[in-house]
């Protein structure tokens, strides 16, 4: 397998990561998962699209958690929706002031998967606080009240099993789920890639929720080499942190500190523009048609 | 040439574009020019290493433009290295103040090309304040001593014709052609692909100038989808704008912005501190080393 390259294409743009061995595969009954060791350490492949590899899964397991929490002034529970390779788990157990984590991913393969090949992701399972519950996300929060700080949806793109992830109802299920103050952070595709799909969520989340923005993040195994997080809250700021590492808890990160979260908030001018013309826009479909936008979408900067 | 993709490889990661026509194709005294069709507008590839597309391209030229113009508080005179492509010359231009651009490209190939396959760069050109130098812009910029408020290095990667771009007697000229208070900005790779050739600029920076720092960009294209560049000044805080675009300018801009100028110098924690030991380093091998470095750099985050 030397010489061989995965290839992963979204609109005219593809990635590619140098294969040394395949490791794992396996067909659920909700996706292929495949498992390669490559160049960049191990990869986990969902439906041929890369989820993470180990070089570089720092910036989006850190910057997913690290947002909403340090945004939250005081986050007790937290819940994780998808994330079964175990790394936002990870981070989010880092802050000493978490009492509850629950984690809901749908495919109880990828967490065996996980832990079997990627114990430096699933690591994450091993904190006494973890539960978890093998079970569809957005069914699961809706039996919740008012009961979490903070909410991460670590999902696939809007195509499978993640596309319900990125609609309307879901949104609103996680906004009951909410304690008061309660803050939500989403996977949300490139801003480069996919202006649709970040207008669809932003526009919903201003709708239903206080504050919102979109994170952007440097994530180089990922066409484009960026993704976003759509952060909302019933309340808070979530563009600027409310509380600060300690220097013992900061020297554990590699991507966030104080001064990135606030950063990331800044957009490249076409970006800002897309959001703020999100927050203007009704979208009055029900909420699903994200795997219709997802596959429109274009590369196309306006 | 549908469904042919151009590849480019770095360290394990590769980069791809889909391809539609290949529009030109020339071997120079320099290097390989190769101009495509692609599915991200035209695409310039010199010696097989993608240069810009017309997707994005926007990100690179406004960025290492923009930084340090707009850094200075009142830039007259412009040194632009390299840039054939005259993508930055075009954004350099956008500044009222400034009196005189030079530009310095060894390739006439290059400019050529450019003027003739991509007028949404070469346009750049156009410009009265433009002088053309057809030469080697390490030994052009000795002529001249205290002369430029701003130079800006829009150079290959250190392999063929850029490698003299990158060492310490090049910097060291710069130094010299600089007014008090000038300030340069040189494409310095990328932070995860190469940390030592960042190592290595800023450290060279930190010994000759006043202020130096490493800002980052998303650029899709490019292996990893970022790119630095490497700024530093005779006395200005070059993190900071020191002018403010006016509405007018300011709606020419797909990227910059001021509070982007600010946010691409807050790196994510790794980068900042490969930063922070650079400037603490002391390189003396004469500055020659960075066509090695560059092959020997690993995509390793440490």
């Amino acid at each position: 397998m030397q010489n061989e390259w995965f290839s992963e294409h979204d609109h005219g743009l593809g990635v590619q990561v140098q294969l040394k061995s395949h490791l794992f595969s396996h067909k659920s009954p909700y996706q292929q998962i495949d498992i390669y060791d490559t160049e960049l350490g191990k990869m986990l492949v969902l439906d041929d699209i890369i989820q993470l590899t180990e070089f570089d899964e720092f910036c989006y397991q850190e910057m997913m958690a690290h947002i909403p929490l340090f945004a939250h002034p005081a986050p007790e529970h937290v819940l994780v929706i998808g994330g079964g390779d175990g790394g936002v788990l990870r981070e989010v157990a880092k802050h000493d002031c978490v009492k509850t984590i629950d984690i809901c991913e749908i495919d109880q393969a990828v967490i065996d998967a996980a832990k079997k090949y990627i114990p430096s992701m699933a690591c994450g399972y091993a904190d006494p606080r973890v539960t978890v519950h093998v079970t569809n996300g957005s069914e699961f929060v809706t039996e919740r009240q008012q009961y979490y700080d903070v909410i991460i949806v670590d999902s696939t793109d809007p195509i499978g099993p993640g596309e319900i992830l990125f609609g309307e109802p879901f949104y609103r299920s996680m906004k009951s789920a909410l304690k008061p103050g309660g803050i939500i952070g989403s996977q949300s595709e490139s801003i480069f890639l996919h202006p649709t799909i970040v207008t669809r969520l932003i526009s919903t989340s201003h709708k239903l929720f206080d504050q919102c923005a979109y994170a952007i993040m440097f994530v180089p195994t990922y066409p484009s080499g960026n993704i976003g997080s759509c952060v909302a809250s019933l309340g808070p700021d979530i563009t600027i942190p409310t509380r600060t590492p300690s220097p013992k808890l900061q020297a554990k990160f590699n991507y966030y500190s104080p001064a990135v979260h606030k950063a990331a908030f800044k957009l490249p001018e076409f970006g800002r523009k897309i959001v703020e013309k999100a927050k203007r826009l009704t979208i009055n479909d029900g909420g699903r048609k994200s795997l219709e936008l997802f596959c429109e979408s274009k590369a196309k900067i306006t």
